[in-house]
């Protein structure tokens, strides 16, 4: 399967191969495919769909280079999200290869892999460029000890954490909105740029997804004024602040649903579900997290409609927040044979449009995306579907016994393969933008500490390697840079040990740093496209391209047999020097072979 | 890939393994995924998906049988599409497996091919068990001479076609209603009982797609009292007739096309998309196929909405068609950011099932129509994308240089891998019933011949061998049973040749015939599920499955290596009958092996 992937035509959805990132409708857009020579491709044409009915456009050799034809097709952008595959003639058997998301195939194909162009303009460059640093309120940093909310099971910040059993979301440490003005430094020494804050409103547990209310910041957090503080600190130095919406729920709490409890006639009771017999419908059957139904033209409102919905509210001065993060995404307005899901959601992006220009949409949504994604609602995903879970599942201690990604087995791990063909098979539905976009995480206060997942520093560096380096933009988790450690998502929300700073993992922090530093000044890192060149057992190495330059990541988990490559396929011109890793420059060898280091654990970055 | 077919673990939609054919939202309803002994799985897991959220049900052991151990999991409906795929625990890295609709995967996978269960209830009995024959009104049969109409070129019964260029379309031969009614001995002895006309309305061509009304038959044709004879001696026969209906457009010399034109503020005007500069938006860009906008509620209600709309008027007597096959049906009310679809067959289904219970709805959807048929509204469609391609691409005649599937490449031949592949890839994302309620084919009015396409009766005789036994509506074109040929689609539409009888052949006829005969006599032919078991370069083998019996059918294009099971696996007890194709019985041999014959191109079906 991986044998040459070299040796492979290759197209993908940034910049070197379409030119235009955000067609307007009507528009014809030219996209480029390359195909290497000898590859044996006796003609190139582009299949469009078109009104849901294929279309083929005939491709032309724009250019020849030492080592590859480009072809380029002319897409006509009729529909919101133009769907196209690549169709090969020549060769063996069947005399035609398809080229989409997934790869070469020698048989017909679904239109699912297929590439997307869409009108829907990406996220906006600061999004982009941003380096996400993950913040769980209670348990980053406290300005002072203030008084438990009466529900709380109060704890010390050197206590263990409760990590399971009903005492788990009552544990209360009490970090506030000014313990992390107070620790921006570090947040900016580690390199990121963006505050993402789990939820801030008032709700009776410490991670706040049963909101109380979403018209005010919690007081325990230091309320409104803590926020305001919090934020100006922020943008004073030029960062970001995102915040998190629980759109699919809120609290029993909340005063929304008390109403709708004590009064059956009125307005709010139309904002919940409730069963024939009267009982309220609870996210996941919890009937403390009574879902929202966006069936009520009033709900929609006050929830995520217009420049008066809680949604536009905190977007806008004194707090600005940059975005949201948008909780249980997925399941939002979706309940039985009721899908509002494109008319919320759409509603919330037009208002986050309007309300806050070039602000932020990020999906919770953790397995397969692809057709939310089209629809260009939402700038991107947590992406646990097509980074985190194949990387957990290729990096991960065999011997812990972890389950993860929500399976109830505890896989061993799989080989570079697995990875690649999971990568592929995510990545393929959705158009390039929003994958682009999309936070690549390893982490986050939903699951394991990828020092416990992988047991050892070096992979932890493997990982947070293909973090900074693969499409995608980096979200750290607050404390992954310094080694915290936590078996499952509760257990992994453990204090920020700042007064403990021999406990750091300072090396592991260091990484961090020059990944971080290795993104920002390497242009191809945040908007280069994704070339595959190996993917076998225990290395894998992929090419970031752009028009501005062109990157080699080699990622090894264990020794492993030296990768060697054909030097005029990979393009390398000369020496390529090292950026990352410190393994020695590329050159070819007198066979015109490029061979890879075979030691590992090992990151390495050359810039060809 | 296809190592051992026989030894991964398998699950259909068919009864054996779904045995609730039609859940009703809320019910739960019991799977069945059987694992052959030895396999390695340590547990069964269903995960299902829950308003777009991933939720585990935990499988267990029903019943243990000498091959193989059957698990149940019990499948909550609690959307009106329930999709699920089966986790496997155990086995090598990374320790788990996934069961979907294209195979078992060792990585983790998407959505896309997941098995699915539907509220949509399936085609009435009669369609399913139905064998369709296909006539294209000028070309099958003529009751009497008639003068031809204005716009024609009047042909004799024996001239030959023309195949290309602007007399194409206009040709004319004078076929007619009566002429067909007089005919239906020959149809029955085929062994069909449902006839599928194109077009019959009033237009300016021979293909009739062009209709100049919608509210009578052509007289051409004979009118329709012509249409009503036909009924009546199609029902009298306890046999169906479906009639062809253009939901994406009509022809220019339309009166609502010309009320359009002529008065640009009237109702009409609003039944079709105009350019900013006025031009009319046509079908592909022809301007004399004026494309329907769904916009305009009189359109709707005209066309497809309602008891008092076309598509309800022939289906009430005298004519009571039992259903409609809808033309061009993936671009019905798609435009550029316009997408009406749902909307419009969502009514087209309402009204046939208000009008015609029981009545039939197939959708021309020639690609990839997985995504319009998993809402439910059609029972099928004519399946191109699914078998007639992929049957194509390994039983083509490669000397021919046929395009075909509407490629702008001539293929050569695909090995029975490819077949394999693609089959897998364009059924999984189909619910079964929609899927096995499509109507198989391997030619029709718009494709080659397959006499032409494969060169040899040897191998139309494998072709229409998997066209009667694989899941899925047999479709005859009229004239493929005696080895008409032609190139192209209408080099294909050649009259029949009544008068002609030393130019049939009789022995593809007898195929035809013998193949129709047992498909009636064979439940699992008809309502079996599909496991396949083998498929290798010349060769392929498949069982079909109910809990009325087993089958296994083997395919071949040309001699291959004997294709040895090891007859556990294949649960054969004792000796397995030849039905179909004259091979010996298979009995297991010492090895306690099953060897199925070498020879080719051979089709045989044996009892197991």
């Amino acid at each position: 399967m991986t044998a040459d992937l070299l040796a492979e035509p290759h197209h993908d959805g940034a910049a070197l191969h379409v030119p235009v990132e955000a067609p307007e409708l009507g528009d014809t857009v030219p996209v480029f495919v390359r195909v290497p020579h000898g590859d044996g491709a006796e003609g190139v044409w582009a299949r469009t769909v078109q009104d849901a009915e294929p279309r083929f456009v005939a491709g032309r050799i724009d250019r020849t280079t030492a080592a590859e034809t480009w072809w380029r097709c002319d897409i006509p952008v009729h529909n919101p999200v133009a769907a196209y595959r690549f169709l090969l003639g020549g060769g063996a058997d069947p005399g035609y290869r398809w080229l989409n998301g997934s790869g070469t195939h020698h048989h017909d194909v679904t239109d699912t892999d297929d590439f997307r162009l869409t009108t829907a303009p990406p996220a906006a460059d600061w999004a982009r460029d941003a380096i996400i640093y993950q913040i769980f309120p209670d348990r980053f940093a406290r300005s002072a000890r203030r008084d438990p909310p009466p529900w709380a099971v109060p704890a010390e910040w050197d206590d263990p954490v409760i990590h399971e059993g009903p005492s788990t979301p009552l544990q209360w440490y009490g970090g506030d909105l000014d313990g992390i003005a107070d620790r921006l430094d570090h947040i900016g020494a580690v390199g990121a740029d963006t505050i993402y804050l789990t939820p801030f409103f008032p709700a009776p547990s410490n991670h706040r997804y049963n909101a109380s209310s979403f018209d005010e910041v919690d007081p325990h957090l230091g309320g409104d004024k803590a926020l305001a503080r919090l934020a100006q600190e922020v943008h004073g130095r030029g960062w970001r602040l995102i915040g998190d919406l629980t759109t699919n729920h809120c609290g029993s709490t909340h005063a929304w649903f008390t109403s709708a409890l004590v009064d059956p006639a009125g307005t709010e009771r139309g904002f919940f579900y409730f069963t024939p017999r009267g009982e309220v419908v609870g996210w996941l059957g919890h009937p403390s997290l009574p879902k929202l139904n966006y069936g009520s033209a009033e709900l929609r409102r006050r929830m995520v409609d217009g420049t008066r919905s809680v949604a536009a509210r905190w977007l806008r001065a004194p707090y600005e927040l940059d975005g949201w993060r948008v909780d249980v995404a997925n399941m939002t307005g979706r309940h039985g044979d009721d899908d509002q899901n494109a008319e919320v959601i759409g509603a919330l992006r037009r208002t986050v449009d309007e309300t806050r220009p070039g602000g932020l949409l990020i999906a919770e949504h953790c397995h397969d995306a692809s057709a939310d994604l089209r629809r260009g609602d939402w700038h991107g995903t947590m992406n646990y579907a097509a980074f985190a879970n194949p990387l957990w599942t290729w990096l991960r201690d065999p011997a812990a016994g972890l389950t993860l990604s929500g399976k109830p087995v505890a896989p061993t791990r799989g080989p570079a393969e697995a990875f690649l063909a999971t990568v592929r098979a995510f990545r393929a539905g959705t158009p390039w933008h929003p994958m682009a976009a999309s936070w690549s995480l390893i982490g986050s206060h939903d699951t394991a500490r990828i020092r416990t997942i992988t047991g050892d520093p070096a992979l932890v560096e493997v990982a947070a390697g293909l973090m900074f380096t693969m499409p995608g933009v980096p979200m750290v988790y607050a404390g992954d840079e310094i080694g915290l450690t936590g078996g499952n998502g509760e257990d992994a929300r453990r204090p920020f040990p700042w007064h403990r700073p021999d406990r750091w993992d300072r090396r592991t922090l260091d990484v961090y740093q020059r990944l971080a530093a290795l993104r920002r000044s390497t242009e191809p890192l945040r908007r280069g496209g994704l070339r595959w060149v190996h993917a076998r057992g225990d290395a894998l190495a992929f090419l970031r391209e752009s028009p501005a330059g062109r990157l080699l990541v080699l990622a090894a988990r264990a020794p492993h047999d030296p990768v060697r490559l054909r030097g005029r396929l990979l393009g390398i011109d000369g020496e390529a020097t090292n950026l990352y890793g410190g393994a020695p420059a590329l050159r070819p060898g007198a066979d015109n072979h490029v061979t890879l280091p075979g030691d590992g654990p090992t990151f390495q970055v050359w810039q060809l």
